[in-house]
């Protein structure tokens, strides 16, 4: 029996629904509108997409956002004094520098300039400490939307053991903690481009997730039948968009199975509006 | 053939001794001593010990402490304002709060009182997020010990199966991350009491590190015949001090085998002069 889709797009659909309620009313309880800032820096084509749905998801839930446009050639100065600027002014309760920036800009300055409070990405190193001190401010994005697809599919994460392939900042790392902590409660293995005999690794797997950029990296073989496999990867191919995992090969022996897209990748984005309301009540009281 | 033993007090020893160099040559070039305050609040008989240690440490390696005693009683404010006058001397490099503090103060409070960059325990949510995202600015003390207790056994982690039993803010959670990062490279594990079948779990490993202080829990059966066995538990009993790891009997099973006492404790410990050094070149140049 082929495994069961975690389809994230209409859950996503679903978790926007429920937003757009909570967003109304905290407008109505508040003179002030939960406001994202995006900063573009550059024209790169993939950045503009992401930004572009991002703004119209804000929409779509009654989030207002700001997109403000700084040209290629921009100095780290200059991109620090609009974080600045966006830092201080009332009227912004999130703020996201969409990534890459340009190579005359340091990353890492950039997301530690941003306050901690408005770090709706949860990239700033104060944010991730104490993510790993089980005590965010925020989630971060991807490995929140994780969570949520388990969650929301009744699969429980408990006693369970979860690998991990793929060490990045932005989910492999962050991921393997937040599923050891207290409450998520799964033992958790963290697996690399240097892990040994890797197939016999992820064959231990109860919930296998893979973050790594390579298409259909995971095959049948590395999956323990029944097993719950969440495919983080989004890899442009010539045949079109494809996971980190080979969806045809790994569907006959998984017991749930994120497609790609519509898996991970609609969570991801909903948990920015998340944030970002999140943010707005932090604010404002 | 029984375990070799990996000890940890002749090791620290090695590393004072090269301490006391790098730290007369650091006085010779800059007008002032590397200095660490320790604050200790109320009169716990254990961290009597723990702040008397310390600074015995100090002293033979050549740095300077300052020992600020603070009443039992004292306000979560007396204490932050005592941090603020320390974060603000230039003749303090590194700060330590002996915990436990008293129930009356909020320890994260504390902890994020002190400058990241006199944050000679690595404790404060900055200094933890730039661990994950492998730039930290200190390392954290028992879980720098025990990889230096693995490298200077020439025991590679690289490509090795780690799993680490114990998922507490110290040691289990910021280990397991940088044993997983680039340059440690190990596939890593977190296991904690939530999991399931632990025998089963730490018998995968090549390395095992316990830190969660239950005297001699893991016993020769969860063991993997030939493992290097890291025991960083220290738990007072009847029968004086004793680990995590049932020493007896896993020694005949183990490869390499931690003593307790004199295994990971003395390398904590001289972590801390580790910090305090780099924590005066920092703040120096």
């Amino acid at each position: 029996m082929p495994a069961l889709l975690l389809d994230g797009k209409s859950l996503a659909r679903q978790i926007r629904a429920e937003l757009r309620e909570e967003v109304a009313d905290f407008i109505e309880n508040n003179v002030t509108i939960p406001t994202l800032a995006a900063v573009l820096v550059g024209n790169d084509p993939a950045s503009e997409v992401y930004v572009r749905f991002k703004r119209r998801d804000c929409e779509e839930v009654g989030i207002r956002s700001q997109l403000h446009r700084m040209p290629e050639e921009s100095t780290q100065e200059e991109l620090l004094a609009l974080i600045a600027k966006l830092n201080k002014s009332d009227e912004v309760h999130g703020i996201l520098v969409q990534l890459p920036v340009p190579d005359q800009i340091r990353t890492e300055r950039v997301l530690e300039a941003i306050s901690p409070l408005k770090d709706v990405d949860a990239f700033h190193p104060e944010n991730v400490g104490r993510l790993v001190q089980n005590r965010p401010v925020y989630l971060p994005c991807t490995p929140h939307g994780c969570l949520e697809l388990l969650k929301r599919n009744d699969i429980s994460t408990v006693g369970k053991h979860v690998v991990i392939v793929g060490r990045s900042d932005i989910v492999g790392k962050p991921l393997s903690i937040m599923l050891a902590q207290r409450g998520a409660d799964a033992t958790v293995t963290l697996c690399h481009s240097r892990t040994q005999d890797l197939p016999a690794v992820t064959r231990l797997a109860d919930i296998l997730i893979v973050a790594i950029g390579r298409p259909k990296f995971v095959t049948a073989d590395m999956v323990k039948p029944g097993a719950t496999v969440i495919d983080v990867g989004i890899n442009r191919t010539d045949g079109g968009l494809v996971g980190d995992v080979d969806f045809d090969g790994v569907k006959e022996v998984a017991g749930h199975l994120t497609p790609v897209p519509g898996g991970v990748g609609p969570l991801t984005r909903v948990m920015l509006l998340v944030n970002t309301l999140a943010a707005a009540r932090r604010l404002e009281n």
